[in-house]
């Protein structure tokens, strides 16, 4: 991960972990249910978004090294872990 | 929400938040990114299992309430609800 | 389900299949896979169209008709139909 | 797109084409609304593996080609192409 990428992912994190405890506030006061349901939905959007980051830095840094080397077995590794995470989001 | 399940919400979004703050400590030190996306992918997975606790919740008890009520607007307005958090997760 | 929303479905479903159809030549003919992705995703897209009709439908009828019996089992029926519903879109 | 894995396809486009079909005839003979919305989910998940088929395909064969060339133009196209299917899945 080069460095200013790891920066944003650090700040987007932190913007998460600050929203789940506004949703642990609106838990304790009571909130109606379905803005519970509209932050997680939007937590979970958050998420999705550092997920690209994550997986545009991964195929341009460590897939394409792997694609480009001589070892088949390495090419095949990086093509498997990226259809397990594609299959983990169907 | 009735009070059992404020409690058993508030338990698990904290350790959501913790988890959050453990990929911080990943991308800090730099962890691979496919290991970052599975964590991700597994707090994706505690949000779900938080969203279907309090929709059972909501449907148990305002979405029971309205639908039992006599105004026609109350029902239209939780079923309306409803189907806006059915069609975000599509 | 209620006539005017039948025919809705079954012309949804008619266009739908077509659109597989659609696919299948495209396959014959060597189509560029991401140019197939994008038209699994269209039907996919489709058919999320088609369960928030068939959902809101259920809502209105067979749901709004049980949570009003007297039938405490009924209500708790149609409200775990609706959760494994729910449960398997995350 | 190789011809083993070419028919392969076909064959689960037609299983799917089938199963739509299927779910026309649910819709004419009134089936309830839970068990055609079991039906689509079905489907679902049959078009989620088929996406897995095409992708495993995509990524050993124009993919691989793409990065491994010198053309950084063509490597940029394929992992822009790559994330706009993953983002649409989320």
């Amino acid at each position: 991960m080069r460095s200013e990428h790891q920066q944003d992912l650090i700040n987007r994190l932190k913007t998460i972990e600050g929203h789940v405890r506004g949703v642990q506030r609106m838990v304790d006061s009571h909130a109606y249910c379905i803005d519970l349901l509209k932050q997680t939905q939007a937590i979970q959007q958050s998420l999705a978004k550092l997920d690209s980051i994550i997986l545009a830095e991964h195929l341009r840094t460590c897939v394409t090294t792997a694609i480009r080397s001589d070892e088949i077995s390495e090419r095949e590794r990086v093509v498997n872990e990226l259809l397990q995470v594609f299959e983990k989001l169907h």
